[in-house]
């Protein structure tokens, strides 16, 4: 038998995967490559007694087939938290609850867009979005940034080339607070400025928003959904960063009309999202252990954010320049060498470090001599050891 | 704001949904329409303790993202399962766990066609694989059934029709064991014929069997995968009958140059299937209480087929004909007056009672005279008085 495959997937190949699977448990190896919660934000103790709770209390629903777009109580959990925590609320209707914001992203993809079509990122931007814009075939076209998140000036000039070439984006992915993979916030100017054009050009605007909830430092920045003009922005949210992962759950904002689609799509990708998961999601926010653990998290992460900060700053001056986010999982250091970080990664590995390199999070293959350094899975002390052994590999 | 929409989705639109799910609630209706488990085949006394138990021995792990194509004790588990229950013990590198098996079903879509791609399905075939492969954007050629399933003649014919239009077919998809919609199991003669076939064309198999293990009476017939020359069957099998959907887990298994590609399209679906549900899965299997639970489940539902079929006979005689299946979820009942079920259905609904027209079923827009009726999750009750009013509205 030989199978012939389509044309749709790319990625990170699978032995590479096992290669990140295999370094991740490799004894006295330090990996800043993943982007995965420090499991120290776990609230075990009080998910374990909201299971046996879910379990006794809603069984029969949990254990059962649920509704496409989410559980009611779940989408209605989330309808207030959102409203507390990001200053918009939505109608219930507004939701999906997906397994996980990945999921919301390829639905997206496959809902607002046709093979071939283009749509407009960040660059760099979130592998795993870039991932799921290819498993749909889109082409991504991304926009510059800087400290301040994505260049807005650049992104009408993006526009009128890809209209004058008939090619107009089906819409705007960004992730503007803590972005994946810079750690760079977009400012509330630029964001105002944002939806102006989109509204001008008549083109969505999705916004990715896994990280907000952890600022370490500084003053909070509107969500876009919730600023004037917002309205029809289509938001993802997630449990992963602020609950945990492993139970596999996000959400997704958008108007009613979309939301349609996205009940189509959901049916054919599987079905429903895990009953169990939003049973216990809504668990978690009813009674309040959501805003509590929100604040643990920052606690947690704050302090290996600052170990993460102190090292680049004594193992980089004068080799690099890196971010140094007031929030999220990730510093973004780029060396002034123009050294390829790819082609580093095997001696990194061999010097018991890992990283994500540039280039995977790069819409057009640039990114070469930047890294993406996560700063919430590793203890202090081995943020500030990982960092030192990136140092000393770029030195030689 | 104008959203565009691609032309990818389809299936059961939103309002069909909300009317279904309200139907599902009206007190005194009965719903002989969706494919759900009854609730008291859910072992949640045992499913409690697993929880509890895999939170305080496996909870770092079962709360973080797992690898790509699966926890490696839920994978080796399955495995081994698959040994004792089906006849085949795959390599755990041809195992990828799924968000349930709809999610395998696109995956398959995705990796294996193009979009416009034609592949081979029976004629009816699971709604749930229609939405998977229309999403995917493929064509569909039914081949024809009988009670023996698939008619393997029809089948060579279809393969030789669509070669000549240069429409060669990228996989062939059944359901060769108490098959939905019709309840109908494929004989082994024909499932050798059908491996024969596939392979002297050198087409992919892909048996899907998420009933198998639902045998009421009569004999085990082999899984194709276990056959000789099934080695290369792309193999799907589910969490949701044995043990419960709400958890959502599913697995395919695939030679592992397929796998590969799975680990691509996985990563951009959503990361990973969530990693509690694969523990609690895991300790399921580990305890045997999966084969215990299969038992039970067999008892509890044969008695709801016995009344399926009594019901049936009771109110159809001379008016229709019906699958008695050996095993499985469903019965299929075509209408001798060859009336429309989808026109029957609001006047169903009135009289309290619900099942799904045959038309959903179809590749073609056929089966217009067919219903599927469920026999899991109403009780015997239900399903002698829902089938019994479904008879007075042909009646009329």
């Amino acid at each position: 038998m030989a199978f012939k495959f389509s044309d749709a997937v790319s990625g990170m190949k699978p032995s590479e995967i096992r290669e990140m699977n295999k370094i991740a448990t490799t004894p006295g190896m330090i990996s800043l490559g993943g982007g995965m919660p420090g499991p120290e934000s776990f609230p075990k103790k009080e998910l374990t007694e909201i299971m046996v709770y879910v379990m006794e209390n809603y069984g029969d629903m949990a254990m059962q087939y649920g509704n496409t777009l989410g559980i009611s109580s779940a989408i209605n959990a989330i309808s207030g938290m959102l409203g507390k925590t990001e200053g918009f609320t939505p109608d219930p209707t507004q939701i999906i609850v997906n397994s996980g914001s990945q999921q919301g992203l390829y639905e997206l993809g496959t809902v607002l867009a046709n093979p071939g079509d283009t749509i407009i990122t960040e660059e760099p931007t979130y592998v795993g979005a870039i991932s799921a814009f290819s498993g749909n075939r889109l082409r991504m076209e991304g926009v510059e940034m800087d400290s301040n998140g994505m260049i807005v000036e650049k992104l009408e000039q993006t526009l009128k080339k890809l209209i004058s070439e008939h090619r107009a984006p089906r819409f705007i992915y960004t992730i503007p607070t803590f972005q994946n993979p810079t750690g760079y916030t977009m400012n509330e100017e630029r964001r105002k400025h944002l939806l102006e054009i989109a509204s001008g050009y008549d083109i969505p605007v999705v916004e990715d928003n896994p990280y907000g909830k952890l600022r370490y430092y500084g003053n909070d920045v509107k969500t876009m959904r919730s600023m004037k003009g917002g309205e029809n922005v289509i938001y993802l949210g997630t449990f992963s960063k602020v609950m945990t992962p492993g139970l596999r759950l996000g959400y997704t904002v958008a108007p009613e009309e979309v939301m349609e689609k996205f009940n189509l799509i959901k049916q054919a990708l599987d079905l429903a999202t895990n009953s169990f998961s939003q049973f216990v999601a809504y668990e978690y926010i009813r009674r309040g252990i959501i805003y509590t653990q929100i604040e643990e998290n920052k606690r947690i992460y704050r302090k290996k954010r600052d170990a993460m900060v102190t090292a680049l700053r004594e193992n980089f001056e004068g080799k690099g320049e890196w971010s140094e986010p007031e929030g999220g999982m990730f510093s973004w250091l780029t060396l002034k060498s123009g050294a390829d970080t790819r082609a580093m990664k095997d001696k990194a590995i061999k010097n018991g470090v890992a990283y994500v390199s540039g280039q995977a999070f790069s819409t057009n293959g640039s990114q070469k001599s930047s890294m993406r350094l996560n700063f919430t899975f590793g203890s202090v002390d081995q943020i500030t050891e990982g960092v030192r052994r990136i140092g000393k590999i770029v030195e030689e």
